[in-house]
């Protein structure tokens, strides 16, 4: 049996969306910024994806950039709110210690050129407390950026709640919606939001398209200098195919959400109930309040990247972290700060499904993890202390 | 008949680029970042396509970084010289008149922060002179940018001699070769540049794919921070289909590259013949030291944009200045850097021919070109007055 269970890492892209994208791909190459009608049918099928888009998540078209991708929008979005506390003499930002990269790394950047970072704790269930939230901000800050939903284990944050304390204290809201749009639904307007990225590959659009939504008001600093693309806002010429299959896979997803979302998570319990007869074996992050798709466990004893490789063999996809991290040997900065010590860290294994995965799937799935954790215990040194009770047991 | 003489705005996706792209869009959708055979697929696929664009300009794999486009790439390459400048105390930047707003906005940004920019003369011929490059440089320039190729008038710059300069003196040579990669052989080692972009989609690649070349021991600062893809100097998952796309197209081309030039050549002096038949109408940009599809016309007495409009009724696609002003109501910066007018700059033509153009196009293109340009003429004042003696003719 062949079980991809890595889709917070990418997914397939959906037909529908490829069916949408071909003709952008042949006969309507023209550049949507030419005047002749070949370009201005390209224009409009950017137009038309724009207001797509902007419905499936209640936003104005006018409000929506895009980009290449989620990264870039993260960066984008850190840029502007960065640029505009500056101006305002406010250098202060709030985020967490859990973020993607793609946040962590620029806010690195953004301390180094003078700005100040408090990363709030997510505890051990994942999610942050909205009175640390509050606490955290100053008169001095100029955004807060937390993640909808983590890439790793899948915790659902209280966005509109923490966005109401910014809106409250005139502080931006960024959040990285990258694993939440296309998964749940998202109200632009009512989650208090002032930026939001996201990336059409994580919700069965194409690799190397995303966008940026800006609330009204929120005037937007180009990452990219250039062309007058996008309202002067992203420069380069639109990629054309990307941007429609963007919208055709999430158009796709937003009337079967709550229906697919049920069934997944129903799944997701399952394959957790399965796991966690594994012994000293741990489900990182709440239980309840986390992505519909999303299992991520840790496992006493083992090497996580052995796992993949031996599941790998049993035809099964999986991770250990994200993606973007895979070929670090670090272990996982969330499972870190969701207070996992660097060795269980090291036995993690994130398992993501998918809008079409099936009970027989989870079933084999949770065999042969079964089997392969058995395996690789019994080659372990590491377990073997634990089970003589050399080291003890932290799971 | 159709005639897409438009192709520095963008071309046609080549059938055989599609071809490659299409298993990436479907069952190889594997994210490279990922250890399993799937991501490893993706990866190998990335991988091989660096090779063949690397051997296509005649660089080394990892010389190459995979952007969104050329203008990320000029952004990059630029960004990278000036922080690479800025540490070593040097602030000076030398580049053109006539460079892409990518360059040109990048360079106001940077003005703002502190760099000092030299833009050189590029003539009437569109062509800059190596002896004032000399000496436009100082002892604190960091930066010399200079394009291959303009996009407008397609005059073709002395790169290997502009970059022996800027290595003797010690200074990194950028050159936007967007218009150039695909079209004339680029060999970046023999070419004296230390970095150089690219666009895949005006090569018969995608749009959303381009790459930037930097020589080795020029160390690229990322535009995009976050995971560790390209070796961490761009982070975002990769548009592996783009990627491969863009790669196929290249490949595609350099076996016919020089019997395709040929042939191009010389339908584009047959078109700058017969358009020249219009009286007070003059090419812009030297004759022969040109793009080999690029011709590029001024007319007195007609805006550009009811020629383009009326052109596009009678199925031809061209354009007035490149596709990322044409919104724009100013006159295009280049035909104003090469010393054109501001009235004769309204009136410009840019027909930019692909390598399937045919004898047969071309004599339509004259044919209604002229029937249209005297068809404007015939209702505007500004020519009523140059006919009349009122006002002096220019061209």
């Amino acid at each position: 049996m062949n079980v991809y269970a890595d889709n917070a890492a990418t997914t397939r892209l959906s037909p529908v969306a490829l069916r949408a994208m071909l003709p952008y791909l042949e006969n309507q190459y023209g550049n949507p910024s030419s005047l002749y009608s070949l370009g201005q049918r390209a224009k409009e099928a950017v137009e038309t994806a724009r207001e797509e888009i902007a419905a499936a998540i209640h936003a104005a078209p006018r409000e929506l950039t895009f980009t290449s991708g989620g990264s870039e929008a993260d960066n984008q979005a850190l840029r502007t709110a960065a640029a505009l506390g500056k101006k305002a003499g406010k250098t202060h930002i709030v985020s967490t210690a859990f973020e993607h990269h793609a946040v962590l790394h620029t806010l690195k950047a953004l301390e180094r050129e003078g700005f100040s970072v408090t990363l709030l704790d997510v505890h051990s269930d994942g999610l942050v407390r909205p009175d640390e939230l509050a606490a955290a901000l100053r008169d001095e800050s100029c955004l807060v950026s937390i993640m909808y939903a983590n890439n790793e284990i899948g915790t659902v944050q209280p966005i509109a709640e923490l966005g109401a304390i910014c809106r409250e204290r005139g502080v931006l809201f960024h959040t990285d919606a990258v694993q939440a749009v296309g998964h749940l639904p998202i109200d632009a307007e009512a989650a208090n939001v002032d930026l939001l990225s996201a990336s059409a590959h994580k919700f069965h659009g194409p690799k190397g398209a995303g966008f940026l939504y800006a609330r009204r008001g929120v005037r937007l600093q180009s990452l990219i200098e250039g062309g007058a693309q996008e309202r002067g806002k992203r420069a380069g010429t639109e990629n054309v195919a990307g941007i429609v299959g963007m919208a055709a896979a999430l158009s796709e997803r937003i009337p079967r959400m709550e229906q697919d979302a049920a069934r997944v998570s129903a799944l997701r319990d399952r394959l957790i109930a399965g796991l966690s007869e594994i012994p000293h074996a741990a489900l990182n992050g709440d239980a309840a309040r986390r992505l519909p798709g999303n299992v991520s466990f840790c496992f006493e004893g083992i090497e996580g990247e052995s796992l993949l490789l031996l599941l790998d063999d049993r035809g099964i996809c999986a991770s250990s972290g994200s993606a973007c991290t895979s070929g670090a040997l670090d272990p996982s900065h969330v499972l870190l700060a969701i207070g996992r010590s660097h060795d269980v860290a090291h036995g993690s294994l994130r398992l993501t499904l998918g809008e079409d995965a099936t009970e027989a799937e989870v079933d084999y799935i949770i065999q042969n993890v079964k089997e392969v954790v058995e395996r690789l215990r019994g080659f372990s040194p590491v377990w073997r202390d634990l089970v003589s009770g050399k080291t003890p047991h932290i799971l």
